[in-house]
């Protein structure tokens, strides 16, 4: 019997598999409206609401490492992840459930100050953190957030929904997050050179890393959209279709595009990038659009609009027009700077089982 | 600065410091009933619906062992201890969110494999598999499942709400998990030993488990009991106080106790105690009184109903009367069959951090 790695298929046809699966479990439950497939699953709850619910599970060595991130930060960070997912069926935060799986290493107080980070966080999105489960771990940490929102039924926002000739958005800027990840990456291959030679590491062999303070704060201590949702209702603009940017931006776009049935096309001169992104880029010797459209962990909201709607977000400095949704055919792009048109889907995104 | 290892304090009393680090964040949802501390948060979605949810994880080699879980059984049970936290609340499930943390050496096969279980179990209690999260992972599989319940809010059991006076039940029979988790036990030993002698280990020395079939059964495929939470409802029965026996008949009597602020008094003589699983503890030279109350993975129902209800559940062939709640004072106990009476809390159910 042949037996598949699965690398060989990768992250997206997994959960492909999975969902097939999962498939007529949904039929005892006619109130769903959305299963496995978009950033929240979806279902009814009177005729005014609905909720949408999400989990993320953050594992030791494979999302974080603690030797470069601060226990109280990644407890923040959880909740920031699933809150953009949220964000992103337009919905807003109610309440959080959190699983972990404790290695014999930590102590108790390691534990509280990762749940002080969680709940400055929940206090920060007006989130109660409601109940959870903890266990032992035999190897490292895992922490495993689920989280409940609520949408109005005219507001909520699916991943497929984008129209030909509906804007592009996004807000913020892109590329931090992996800027920030590249530059902790160096300073604990320093640290770690340093025990190896057995020689001190300390505050003057330590690089100044506060010129870039923000892309290092993007990258361990995210923050969610949650007030563009708010933004968005405020204007009464509701998106086509929307994503946050957790696996990069032309990852992303190919999600809305493939569920929409839709082909775009974006301007690399109109994605937003830090200037701070673009120096650690040049210090680095790496490339800072390449960290925008793969880099991932941004958080950032990826949306469409009727274009009748552009001038009641153009006042936003949050949000930016990078392209427009196009027919499939003509599939999904980018130009370049000079001009030049180059396929997106060559371009992929993070993938967990492919690194 | 003093360093506290969690195994110090316990599994309990680092959910209580971790309760108090969430409550703030209650203040936010005033919709939010009930935080953390029951088998589900609890929180009110209309004048006529309540919805509960729970999330369970289930970590490699700390809940489960592959060499002696088939991986189909092992994704059925994830779903089954989930709805069995919605049942101690006298909840229907209806959702289910799934991540996993995948290690490398798992192929989609075993994934799924595992997700048919799910599927299997979700078809069985009638709910969706509405979503998750895939992740790799550096060591063992991780699962972690997270459910949303409902219930009308004249319906709704928490832990507390015992009375003195309430008749303490509990459905089905106890310690069989117990009992089948050990005879699993014996059964790896002596398969690792063939191994470890370079003999075959095939049927002509494997043990003949088809007479411990319910026991084993038990262990690896348990039951959340949604028909009980159906008969009470169509009894007109709702209990003061529930439960499900996840720690053990002790641990989890006087979770009830501690949170309605009474005692208890059980009798041995009245624990449903299954021949098999006395059968298993004398081949084994085990207690079996042991394993119903400490062993714990039961997954049966322990509540509490006033004792006029008492005609409307006694031809239940499913639900044992085993004792009376009693005034704090009296503290909770166990009369044995010879009539002595032994404090309670002395023995403890199971505890992921002092193992």
């Amino acid at each position: 019997m042949p037996y598949k790695a699965i690398k060989e298929i990768g992250e997206f046809r997994l959960i492909g598999k999975i969902s097939e699966i999962a498939e007529p479990t949904l039929e005892a439950v006619p109130d769903l409206i959305n299963g496995i497939g978009d950033d929240c699953a979806v279902y009814k709850v009177s005729d005014t609401l609905l909720q949408v619910a999400t989990t993320d599970i953050l594992v030791d060595q494979i999302h974080f490492d603690l030797l470069t991130t601060p226990i109280k930060h990644l407890g923040s960070k959880a909740i920031s992840v699933n809150v953009s997912d949220i964000c992103a069926m337009n919905a807003l935060p109610r309440y959080a459930l959190i699983s972990l799986a404790i290695p014999p290493s930590f102590t108790v107080e390691m534990i509280e100050e990762l749940y002080r980070g969680m709940q400055h966080a929940a206090l920060h999105y007006g989130i109660a953190i409601a109940g959870g489960d903890t266990s032992s771990s035999r190897s490292g940490l895992v922490i495993s957030v689920s989280m409940v929102g609520e949408v109005h039924p005219d507001r909520v926002t699916l991943r497929k929904g984008a129209e030909p000739g509906d804007l592009v958005c996004v807000t913020g800027a892109l590329g931090g997050a992996a800027a920030g990840l590249r530059l902790l990456m160096r300073e604990k291959e320093i640290m770690l050179e340093h025990i190896e030679n057995n020689e001190p590491y300390n505050r003057n062999v330590m690089a100044d890393l506060q010129e870039y303070r923000e892309a290092i704060k993007r990258q361990l201590l995210p923050l969610a959209r949650l007030e563009t949702v708010r933004f968005l209702e405020a204007q009464g603009v509701r998106p086509s279709a929307m994503i946050d940017i957790s696996d990069g931006l032309s990852s992303d776009l190919q999600h809305i595009c493939s569920q929409s049935g839709t082909g775009a096309l974006i301007h690399e001169n109109r994605i937003p990038i830090h200037a701070e992104t673009r120096l650690i880029a040049d210090e680095l010797q790496q490339d800072a659009l390449t960290w925008a459209l793969t880099g991932g962990e941004d958080y950032e909201l990826l949306f469409t609009i009727p274009k009748n709607c552009s001038g009641l977000i153009e006042h936003s400095r949050d949000i930016s027009i990078i392209g427009e949704i196009t027919e499939a055919e003509a599939g999904i792009s980018i130009t370049d700077i000079y001009g030049m048109t180059i396929d997106l889907t060559a371009i992929k995104g993070f993938d967990h089982f492919q690194t």
